[in-house]
């Protein structure tokens, strides 16, 4: 393991953490919060402290698998570390695993919140908090690999591998970083774009910029307590809309752009995943008819919750707990679906389970002619063993890692349904669950214990399981 | 697709039915219960069905996988249809579907109950009920096997493995009817063996019978509304210490009985189960040690109810839906683990849990060095690919069986604790579940429709899944 490469790396997350912080200080300047103060303070720690680990380049750069998938499990903790300190040292989170919880639900794009009123915070912490989610849907490290030319060619792969979702990440032109540049202009265009239609339909630049990185990032902290229920129909309609587009996997987008529309619309997983979208709307709409004044506002609310749901971002409008259990259901499994790889958004990913329905599909056939050799397609590709085996692994991993933390949680002694959709909404990444983690509650009741299950479970969920179960393996810290 | 095969296949199972239920109508001769009629009739139709389907071999022998499985499911339908007859005719349940429902969670092991009071059903048909466990446990097609010289050679291997549980079924012995022999030996030794000790405990005959088939085929039916909570703590103790050795795969006995104590012992599937039962009792027998007035009474209670459960029997000694939600949701889990593989238990099976932590540790292994090639061993020897791959085929049907079900279920408006636990208590074959469908409560408030579903996903438990799905695939019903 090559300690000083990782420092080196990691003081490089620093260093950018500590710009990003800007942002929320510009903010603090304009509306005259003196709590900015803590966000230098914090830019000053983190900022040193990654200029001192990145004041000299060490000579041995070898990077092996091993050391990206370690570079980037510690690469978000570090973040998450720092990204906390500003709501702690301010006292406005006065618990620092509190903080910690609401930072790492902010950066793994999960938008569980343990606070009681979100009302109460500072402008700049609001806006901090919004943005920790746009850093962390895209991913802080494929930003790191577009602006900086940190380690040489063939390692870049493993760590964007390693921070990207989705079973098998696609080089959209040959080269890692220019793929990582392109994936940053398309999610920043498309930021502008939900931006400058949100300042058109007449929301304040404030609430347009938090609200605007929560959808993008696929995160879901609102800057008020009933979520996004008081805006606009229009408005509301506008963020049904973004959440769909974050949740679509960026290569239709890159296809689209180099004028491939046919290509584009041809994806497998971006076509099942509006497929399933339509088909729940149409049933949650249609069973949740007598609750609305009238058909429109049902399938309105609807079609709100599956896109906020299926793309586990988490804004809310209205409490679907108090809904039909079959419109419950749905949505639960909804969660565990999730949006499209290569996307912003969590879940299993439609094309893992596109995968396992195939395969299912050619067990099925096998068993009719056990001499028959068939090979599994997708996108009109052949499927390697590789990555039908990886998908396999992270499905039993993630049971696993799942079936660990409900027993974990369970301590705590509150309900089953409760337990088991907190959960699901860390481990997805969604936020709010059912109960008393349903979209009107917050997560301040659980445990120490519990809480640091969930924030393991976020960034589990975040980076695809195996990158935080390498950072307890011992093999990792072996000597080879 | 051979109908006339499958036919003739079919009329043996009938034939055999109308024989096994000789024992009931003794039973009602020896009570004096004028409802043994309504077996006799059952009998009559079911014998002369299945007479007249057996009257002519027919010509054309020729029997494929895809033939195999489709016998095997419908056998298993066919067997519940008749199953049922007697409680419908005789109007001890009155509403077919209820009957039906019964039957078929007899059949398969599960142990659910759609009575609101077992104790109204006469006497005949109380053994019958629990009479269609130890039929179950072991696979009617199995006994077949071991009693008739159905087809030839070859043939027989599809039909067995589509019947037995676990990921590969193992011929004890190079010839499959004589494998099926020594099975019905040992499963037919092993039940005297507690019948014997239950008569010796003081237990009068009738109830003994009862509840010996119950735990042999790991069922769970009871004859009293509290299941095996009013008998001794001794009784208690011999059904605790059966129902754990009637879930341990059964090529452990078999190589007792040939002398092979240290292969015996090797079993790596027999250890991992008993290591999670013993965990489990620890786990939970501490934390529910205030509920109890002694220590060892709640350990006495914490070890019947993971027998109970990880064997998918489903007797209950305690309402463990009052217990803290710690150990209610180490009962939850251990229902989806289950048994041993080749025993009469149901779940996902042990073996099938170690392969799946076996490819997570591969997958971990191959994430540090991408080039090396590892392959996974079982018992000492290498994993075939095409074991691997039907396991992880079967787990992603099991959760998308488990999905469909929960969906459909929800309609019926219960909550999500009963929902989920209703699937799981069916699908694992276990029985009880929580809230709802507690060790407590029982089944007749779901709507026909959720009945149908259980009762598929019980079959669908029993016979792994495919079996069933097959029955459902277009592709078995066209011509080739």
């Amino acid at each position: 393991m090559n300690i000083r490469m990782i420092l080196y790396f990691l003081g490089w997350v620093m260093n950018i953490e500590a710009v990003l912080m800007l942002l929320p200080c510009i903010a603090a300047l304009l509306y005259g919060e003196s709590c900015g103060l803590y966000f230098v303070v914090t830019m000053a720690a983190c900022g040193g402290l990654g200029i001192l680990a990145t004041f000299r380049k060490p000579e041995n750069t070898v990077f092996y698998a091993r050391e990206g998938f370690v570079c980037v499990a510690l690469s978000w903790v570090v973040l998450s570390f720092f990204g906390a300190l500003p709501f702690f040292l301010s006292g406005e989170i006065p618990v620092f695993e509190d903080a910690l919880f609401e930072v790492i639900s902010g950066f793994t794009t999960t938008g569980s919140s343990i606070l009681p009123s979100v009302e109460a915070l500072s402008r700049c912490m609001l806006l901090w908090r919004s943005f920790t989610h746009w850093i962390g849907g895209m991913g802080v490290i494929v930003f790191m690999l577009a602006v900086l030319p940190l380690v040489g060619g063939g390692y870049n792969m493993h760590i964007m591998r390693a921070e990207s979702p989705g079973p098998s990440v696609g080089k959209l032109v040959p080269k890692v970083r220019a793929t990582a540049k392109i994936l940053y202009l398309l999610y920043f265009g498309l930021t502008l774009v939900q931006i400058t239609l949100l300042l058109l339909s007449g929301m304040p630049i404030f609430d347009t910029l938090c609200l605007s990185f929560g959808t993008a990032g696929t995160g879901g902290f609102g800057i008020l307590n009933d979520s996004i229920a008081s805006y606009t129909r229009w408005q509301q309609t506008i963020f049904t809309v973004f959440m769909i587009v974050f949740g679509v996997n960026f290569n239709v987008y890159y296809l689209f752009w180099m004028h491939k529309p046919k290509d584009a619309l041809g994806c497998e997983e971006a076509r099942a995943y509006l497929g399933i979208i339509a088909l729940a709307i149409l049933a949650i709409g249609w069973n949740i008819r007598h609750l609305f004044p009238s058909l429109l506002d049902a399938f309105h609310h609807a079609a709100f919750q599956v896109a906020t749901v299926i793309t586990t971002t988490g804004y809310a409008t209205a409490d679907f707990d108090l809904w039909p259990e079959f419109s419950k259901t749905i949505l639960v499994l909804l969660m565990f679906i999730g949006a499209c790889a290569g996307s912003t958004g969590g879940g299993v990913k439609v094309s893992r389970v596109l995968i396992a329905l195939k395969q299912i599909k050619k067990e099925l056939g096998t068993l009719f002619h056990p001499q028959s050799v068939k090979t599994l397609r997708m996108e009109g590709k052949k499927l390697e063993h590789g990555v039908v085996r990886s998908v396999n692994a992270y499905f039993m991993a993630y049971v696993i890692v799942f079936a660990i933390s409900l027993l974990i949680v369970s301590l705590d002694n509150f309900d089953f349904t409760t337990n088991f959709t907190a959960v699901a909404a860390t481990i997805n990444n969604i936020g709010p669950g059912l109960a008393k983690v349903g979209p009107s509650c917050n997560w301040s009741g659980f445990s120490p214990v519990s809480k640091y299950v969930f924030m393991f479970d976020m960034l589990a969920g975040r980076l695809e399981v195996f990158p935080m179960l390498l950072l307890f393996a011992p093999n990792t810290w072996r000597k080879q």
